[in-house]
């Protein structure tokens, strides 16, 4: 399927969390019907979607039924099963592409691939056993990280080593996981480009945002994010620099680190990502839309930012504030989760802070 | 219920259209939950939608159940039976009121009240008969509208009377349903104010939009409308006026001439309104998710225009557009529905025109 979908086709989703609740919005506001695959019960992206499955990431007959019943897929988080995006692929295509994910996927084949595009990204070297990881530190030095290749999100599957003494019970906690070690960067702040190319392989970027982090999880996103005109127009080039690499199709997050020494790349999302919410306030059209319309084979919109913005997340019992957050000039979003649970993710505010 | 409902509570809608749909939308903004009521099938709101009932407005038991399984019930258009309100408002509340309703389902009604504020409207009288009508035409006058009484909506129900010897035809047309003959009025331009009245009382309005209709139907909304500060301020206290007055809660459509001798009151809509989706793109809150604010008890949100919009109707073939507009930086709504039969509103386009 090269031509673009007409509205009435119907966008496949894998997983129904929040980033799939804003994709199935955007894709409603341009005439497409979503259909959301997850095995959750109750996922936040089914209260606005056209359909559910609800079923497990190995259920072949669901997946099989799920990929006839769309028109094309996409995900909102990069660790589904090579297994089920196997079988997907054989009937509809996947944007972005299997590439992609794979890279995002496996954090070794992320940092050889970047090296290989000569991006700087933060020292790292592989830890498949204890050998591994001592001459890593050796080469590295500490601190540093130790991380599983595959399955990390929001700072899960990290360790911190400071001590080489403890560097053998840091491997036990990965159970025998390949692992990289990574070195710390010495950053001044971190920022993200959101980027999106199309089916025809036009590529547009948002704004820079400034990003900060606690306990590993994003806090806060602000745009615009204090960078040089070079720091600015670098970030936009190693964003696009990946998107054509990888041949993309969709919104690519990609964080970097700013540092004397220029840009390093810390990683990408092959997806929509938490720092690209502020786009919803700033922007005519936001990364959700940007995303169905790159899948959708649609011309990509106008990301212009027309304000200054800050994102807020709303975390765990932060969702306490919404009453009084409701009775000021911010823009809520809520994700619908009942449950708030410490470090879950809830809701987020975007704050108007100047025009742009 | 006079207390904020919560995050998760679910908001009934009487209605599946368009507007239905993007009040689903900025319902899940804020976490809640949406219910469709709508006898039509596959309706648009329901690909946004956590629930629908396919059910005619007669059917007692589906009423019953539906208004059950929500917390408030809000409607997106004003024809609903009065039966079916009376069995709903025994359960839960309707916002806005039962008052507002009864006075936009009756043109006559909807008048004298105006009228009883010291309004100024349309020069009208009630038609029962043909001599009726023979006096309404004396004293206001032809060429007049004659339009029935209830049931009006988009030109539909009404003739335009320009001879006294087409009288009886056009009574005739109308099968003897009660009426009113409507003088024209000579309006330099029409405009409409969106307002909107929280539950405690609070009246907030969206500046004030100017609409230009064709056949009946709305083609265009700009904000800003061209208007002296005074008649925009009028226009303003015009519809807190009638939102105080009817006690209302929620959004309303205030549709008003203007006039060399002042605004005079067309007509209100107790509902989201066509004229209002250029603050989709041109506010941070909308008037759906301002609407969903004031029925659920929540704090009115801030209005504020922060660019120049022009708002275009994309009705019948006009959706054949939709990849011509997709290429520029238009905000693009395309309802979901599949036939584009003539005179049906497929979609609107929201485009920036100036920094507000």
């Amino acid at each position: 399927m090269t031509e673009p979908l007409a509205p009435g086709a119907v966008i496949g989703i894998l997983g129904g969390g929040q980033l799939g609740r804003m994709l199935s919005v955007a894709a409603a506001r341009l005439g497409f019907r979503t259909h959301v695959f997850e095995p959750g019960a109750a996922p936040p992206a089914a209260d606005v979607a056209h359909a559910l499955t609800t079923a497990p990431y190995d259920d072949t007959e669901a997946l099989r039924a799920f990929a006839e019943e769309v028109d094309v897929v996409t995900y909102e988080f990069e660790n589904v099963p090579a297994e089920a995006l196997d079988l997907i692929e054989a009937i509809r295509p996947i944007r972005p592409g299997r590439e992609a994910l794979a890279m995002s996927q496996d954090r070794l084949t992320e940092k050889n691939f970047l090296t290989r595009l000569g991006l700087t990204t933060a020292p790292f070297s592989a830890v498949n056993d204890a050998d591994d990881l001592s001459l890593a530190i050796d080469q590295i030095g500490l601190p540093a990280i130790l991380k599983t290749r595959r399955l990390g999100y929001d700072g899960k599957g990290q360790t911190r080593l400071t001590d080489p003494d403890h560097a053998e019970a840091a491997l036990t906690t990965l159970a025998g996981a390949p692992a990289i070690l990574e070195g710390f960067v010495a950053f001044e702040r971190e920022v993200s480009v959101i980027g999106a190319r199309g089916l025809d392989g036009a590529v547009a970027c948002f704004d820079p945002g400034e990003n900060v982090h606690a306990d590993g999880i994003l806090r806060t996103t602000t745009v615009p994010a204090r960078l040089s005109a070079a720091q600015r127009s670098d970030a936009v080039l190693i964003a696009a620099q990946i998107l054509n690499a990888l041949d993309y199709v969709g919104v690519i997050g990609v964080e970097l680190f700013v540092t004397e020494h220029g840009l390093v790349v810390n990683e990408f999302a092959p997806r929509v990502h938490n720092s690209g919410h502020w786009t919803q306030t700033g922007c005519v059209i936001d990364q959700f839309e940007q995303h169905v319309r790159a899948i959708a084979g649609w011309p990509l919109g106008d990301g212009t930012r027309h304000c200054d913005v800050v994102m807020e997340n709303l975390i765990g019992d932060d969702i306490d504030l919404v009453p009084e957050i409701a009775r000021t000039g911010a823009a809520l979003h809520l994700y619908g989760k009942t449950e708030a649970r410490p470090g879950r993710k809830m809701g987020h505010v975007n704050r108007i802070t100047g025009r742009g």
